[in-house]
């Protein structure tokens, strides 16, 4: 039985993520069409290539899953809270075994925020994922990577690297057994996106980023956005027991620096802030870390016991 | 020197497409914070994949108008004024003379539509376009599939075919010379989404939907929604002139059928609007066509002197 294109939305998508009343005319359209939320705005898109983005052959469902929470990952970096998700899906073959997978994985992180997916497209080529998600904020209150000033501490949410070592468990380039195997890939397979936390975040952080490229670039580029430098502190790099049992101290705290695929947010504070933080947001209930400070000046330092450290790897570039 | 994701989208988009005051913030965070248009969304996502939409080696320049182009079709078809784009790009390699290109024509047809680039992801991978456009309508006024209703009028805009001979001049599959040549070719290079005809068609027309995938077959899709039949009259299909030179009446007709790829506008209209339609959009200046009527029933049926001609292929599918 031939599957087209508009089979296929419908088969596997027209019932995928949240039910909302916002949403008047869905899937099925030439667009869709949505009451406006309150507030701002907020939309992102990023893709996933097969390959580049997730090894060949990595499971569908996660596919979907990673797909929707690197999207959400970005209106968490902005304190967004997100309504509704298109899907730009580009595939070698309608496998429906394959389709299946996708569409649950993506289903269930949509379901869990409230996310309805309200249109997309699917085509015939390469293996490639796109979805855009729409949000929004009160007005004026986005969290930017431009907030940050000289004297703000640094944060970051989770214990990164841990996605990083998960990947290179898939790939069989990290040997790891047992409960430790199983979380570190479920990290790479599963990130969380920061929802909660971004929108708590909202009047507190002075900037915020999502960590999807590695810690000390991302950071970095939170510190150029804002016109500042950064300082991060080796030993003060949160990381999970796994990955230092698995990697031992000091590559966890290299791929924690510059491993990529966390999607972890990555925030500062302004001083006068940190007893609302604390209070707010009590640190062990939310897991985040203080891990340095924004100074005056340029660049990106790593610092151990006061003595700079040097990287030569600074995050994942593409066409780097 | 090595040009990283963030360079390349620095460079060539961040001032593509037009300035806005209701950007709030666009291309260099998480997402873009935008304030909210006035009544309802209209949001679409569509792709062009290399080899699949478009012969490999076409010109950048038009990708980047198509790519938005497809996209701003989806919105004239519902009626709405765009407003934003963001653009999911991914590319074998950071060729900067064709991005260069790519970013020209997509800027182009931007400004000419006030529309702002908000945001986007640069990839690395098969060549695979993926615009999302956002505008708005007055609520209430979508132009949707599913209004038309027995008895209604059909319509067409422009002069279907031309592209799919376009296209085909592209790929040698079709002899054309001079003026012909690139009217044909320009058809299918550089389609014209029809945002004002679509816009000025709120509260007149039933139901409307945009021609990419052929005609008939897009015909049949409205009339499926509406849960109504659709008549189409041979003789009254809207023919360019280059296009009957260059193929013939019987192929030309044909073409204007099935071909896809032309971005007009298929609509239809209830009778008693039909002298408002005529009086406020004299179809000389907006280049429409009736082509036959919605019935009881299901099914779509070509007619040619009260008699029903047979086609074998309804349409363009993807996985068909």
């Amino acid at each position: 039985m031939p599957v087209d294109e508009f089979g296929l939305i419908d088969r596997y998508f027209r019932d995928a993520g949240a039910q909302r009343a916002d949403v008047l005319t869905g899937i099925g359209d030439d667009a869709a069409v949505l009451a406006a939320p309150p507030g701002e705005l907020v939309v992102a898109t990023d893709t996933l290539v097969s390959g580049v983005h997730f090894p060949e052959g990595s499971p569908a469902q996660s596919i979907g899953h990673r797909a929707l929470a690197v999207n959400l990952s970005d209106l968490a970096a902005m304190g967004a809270t997100p309504d509704w998700a298109l899907l730009a899906l580009t595939l070698p073959a309608a496998d429906e075994q394959w389709l299946e997978g996708f569409a649950a994985g993506l289903s269930a992180l949509a379901r869990e925020h409230g996310v309805a997916l309200v249109g997309g497209d699917t085509t015939r080529g390469p293996l490639c994922v796109t979805v855009q998600v729409l949000g929004h904020v009160p007005a004026g209150t986005a969290l930017l990577r431009s907030g940050a000033a000289a004297g703000d501490l640094l944060f970051v949410s989770g214990t990164p690297g841990d996605a990083a070592a998960g990947l290179a468990i898939e790939q069989g380039a990290c040997n790891a057994s047992g409960a430790q195997r199983d979380y570190l890939r479920q990290r790479f397979l599963k990130p969380t996106p920061r929802l909660s936390l971004g929108a708590r975040l909202r009047g507190l952080a002075s900037a915020c980023m999502d960590v999807s490229d590695g810690l000390l670039g991302d950071a970095a580029k939170l510190a150029a956005a804002s016109g500042v430098a950064v300082e991060i502190d080796y030993d003060s790099l949160p990381l999970s027991p796994a990955l230092r049992a698995v990697c031992g101290d000091s590559r966890a705290r290299e791929l924690a620096l510059a491993g990529g695929d966390d999607y972890e947010l990555c925030f500062s504070v302004a001083p006068p802030r940190l007893p609302q933080l604390l209070a707010r947001l009590p640190p062990r209930q939310w897991h985040y870390t203080q891990i340095g400070r924004l100074t005056a000046g340029g660049g990106s330092r790593v610092l151990r016991g006061g003595t700079v450290m040097q990287f030569s790897h600074p995050g994942y570039r593409h066409f780097g």
